[in-house]
C-alpha cells in the first residue's frame, strides 16, 4: 500500500494579539508581554499540510487539497485579524491554538485518515505541529 | 580607503492595513483590495541596514549600529500596528513608505555618509530598497 | 543503543513530464495540465536521506552514504530527463513515485534497518516523504 | 523624488539543454559537459524584477507588474522546454542569455526608465543579473 | 489532551575538531580527513528543541524554554571550542554526539515527558536528530 | 557589450577568534567580548563571487572561476583556523578584513576588470561586501 506523505506549503498574512478576557489588563500584560499590545501585530504565517497520497499515481491529489485549503483556510485568515475570527472567540491566538484550529477545519473535509499532520511556522524561530488527538 | 559595506539584518513583527483618508471606503477597497480589510493583517518584516565600516578593524561598528536600530526601529515597530505610528499619520503603510521612514530615522543618527542602503523584506516575494534621495 | 538519525542533503537537476501511455493525449492533458506539455519542464530536486548512525562515533557513516547516493542516485538522475529512465518506463514521474524509486534503489545497498526515510523537495511548496512499506 | 526600488519575485519550472548548432556533437560535449545531455534537464528558475516605484504611494505598481510578467514571462516559460522557445533559436539557454532575454521582453512594456534590474537564480549557487546595456 | 508540538530554534557559533586520543595522529587523519586539521574549524550550529506544550494556552512555555536553553546550551557552547568542553573530554565532537549531549543536558531540566526531540543543523547538508533512548 | 553579472556561491567552514596583539588581554576583551574567547569559535562562511561574463555565450566562465576559487580560497580556508593564516598575521579576522583578503587573492587571477564584487555571509545576520578600492 502506498505510504508516501505529501506535504504542501501555503501562506497567509494576518494580524493577531495575545489576549484573554479571563485575565485583567494587568494580568494579560504580565503573561503575554509585548504580544498583548492593544493594536496587535502580525506575521507571515506558513502552513504545512501533510496528507497520505490517495491514488497510485497521485493524480489530482494536490489540486484537490489546494482547493480545500484555499477555500477554508487561506480565504478565511489571509489579510485578516485572527482575533476577530469566530474560532478565536474564546481561544487566544497562539500558534498552539492556530495549528489545532486548522486541523479541526481540514480534517472533516479530507478523505478519512488521509490528513496526517499540520505544521505552522509563525516566525523564523517558532514552529507548531499537530497530528490530531489520539 | 576602506570601502567594505556591512549589512546587518533585523526583524520585527507588525500589523498594518493599506488605507488612505484621501479616498472613500469604496475607493480604498478598489485600490488596495484585501490589504484594505478593516482590522488589518501583518507581516514578519526583515530590515537590512547597510553601512560603510567606519574603522580600520571594524571594532564596535556593529554593536553601535545594533543599539541605534534597536532603540529607534525595533522598539518602535515590533509588535505594534504600523497604522497607529505617527510616521504613518498621513502616509499609507506600504513597503515603499516604510523603507523611506526607516532611512529618515536612521540617517541623522549615524556618522555622515555611513548609511548606504535600507532594505525591507515584507513577504517572501516583496522587497523594497532605498538609498536616499540624491 | 544509539538512536541518532542523520539526514544528509543531496541535489540533482532533471527534466520531467507528467504523462502516462494508459491515457489518450486529451486525457493526459485533462489530468496533468501544463505538467503534460510535450517537451517537458524541470526542477532542482533536493533529496534528503535519513539513516541511523551505525557506529558509536559516527566514523565514516556520511562518507559511505555519499558514495552510495552519488553512484546510484545523483549520477543517474542529475542532468537527465526522468521520463527516459527505466524506473519510469511505466510509472509517471510524480514526486510520489520518485521518492519511492529512490527508496527502492538505496534500501538494499545500506545496512539492514539503517535507512529510515527519504524526502524529496520538488518545488518550494511540494515535499514528498517515504519511510518504506510496513 | 521617489527613489525606492521594488523587487518582486517570480518563479517558473522549465527544462533546458546547453547546446549550440555551431559546434559538432563532440565539441558541444567538450564545452558543456553533462549540461549537453540529449534529453535535457531542468530547473526551478527564480526571476527577480526590480523597478522604480512610479507613484507616490506605490498604488497599483505591483499589480500591474504582476500582470505583465505573468503574461509575458511565466506563461511563456513555465513548464516548457527553453530550447524550444524562439528566443533561443540561436542563443544557447545559459543563465547569461536568459536574463537578457527577460530584460528585452519586459523593458519595452514598462514605463520608460522604470525597469532597473533583472536577476535570475538558476540553482542555489548560480545567480545572473542584468541591468541593461549602457 | 493537548498534543501540540512546539519547536523553538536556537543558534550558536563554535569551533570544533574531529579527533580522538584512542587513535594515532595518522589514524585520526585517515578517519576524519580535513576535519582533523590541528587548529580546528567551526560552524554556525542551529539547535531545534521540540517540546509538548504544557498548558492549555501555551502561556509561558516558550519563555521558560528560552531561559533554560540559553542558560545551559547557548551560554556554554556559543563562541567556544567544543573540543575544550568537559562533555567532549572523551567523545569526539561529531554532530551525532553533540545532539545527544544537548538532549542529556535539557531532558532533566524540563517537565517529565515534555522533551520530544533535539535537532542539530551542522551545515547546510548535515542534520542530526535525537529523540532519547527507548 | 555584454553586461551580465554572474554570481557564484561557495562555502567553507573555519574557526576564528577576534584578537589583536596591539591591545592587552583586558582591552581585547573589552573590544571584542565573547568573540575574543581564547580557543576561538567558528562559522559556516558563504562567499559570493560576482564577475562579468567574459564570452558571448558564457562558455567555461563558471568552470574556470570554480577552479580558481577552489584552489586559492576554499582549499586555503576550509576546515582551518583563520587566525593561523598568514593573511591574518597582523589583521584581525573580522568579516571586513576577510572580504578584502579574498578580493586581493582573486582579483589578480581573473581577467582585468572582470571581478566586480565579493560578498561574505558570516552569520545569518552579518553580511560583508567589497567591490575594490577606487
Amino acid at each position: 500500500m502506498s505510504q508516501v506523505h505529501v506535504t504542501r506549503r501555503y501562506r497567509f498574512c494576518a494580524a493577531h494579539r495575545l489576549h484573554t478576557d479571563l485575565l485583567s489588563p494587568q494580568e494579560n500584560w504580565a503573561v503575554f508581554g509585548k504580544c498583548n499590545n492593544p493594536n496587535g501585530h502580525g506575521h507571515n504565517y506558513v502552513v504545512l499540510v501533510t496528507i497520505i497520497s490517495g491514488t497510485p499515481q497521485g493524480v489530482g491529489t494536490i489540486e484537490r487539497l489546494d482547493h480545500i485549503v484555499n477555500d477554508t483556510i487561506i480565504e478565511r485568515f489571509d489579510h485578516h485579524d485572527l482575533n476577530g475570527d469566530p474560532a478565536f472567540a474564546v481561544l487566544t491566538t497562539t500558534g498552539e491554538n492556530l495549528v489545532k484550529v486548522i486541523w479541526e477545519i481540514l480534517q472533516p473535509l479530507l478523505p478519512a485518515g488521509s490528513l496526517r499532520k499540520i505544521g505552522v511556522i509563525e516566525t523564523r524561530d517558532n514552529y507548531f505541529e499537530y497530528a490530531g488527538s489520539t
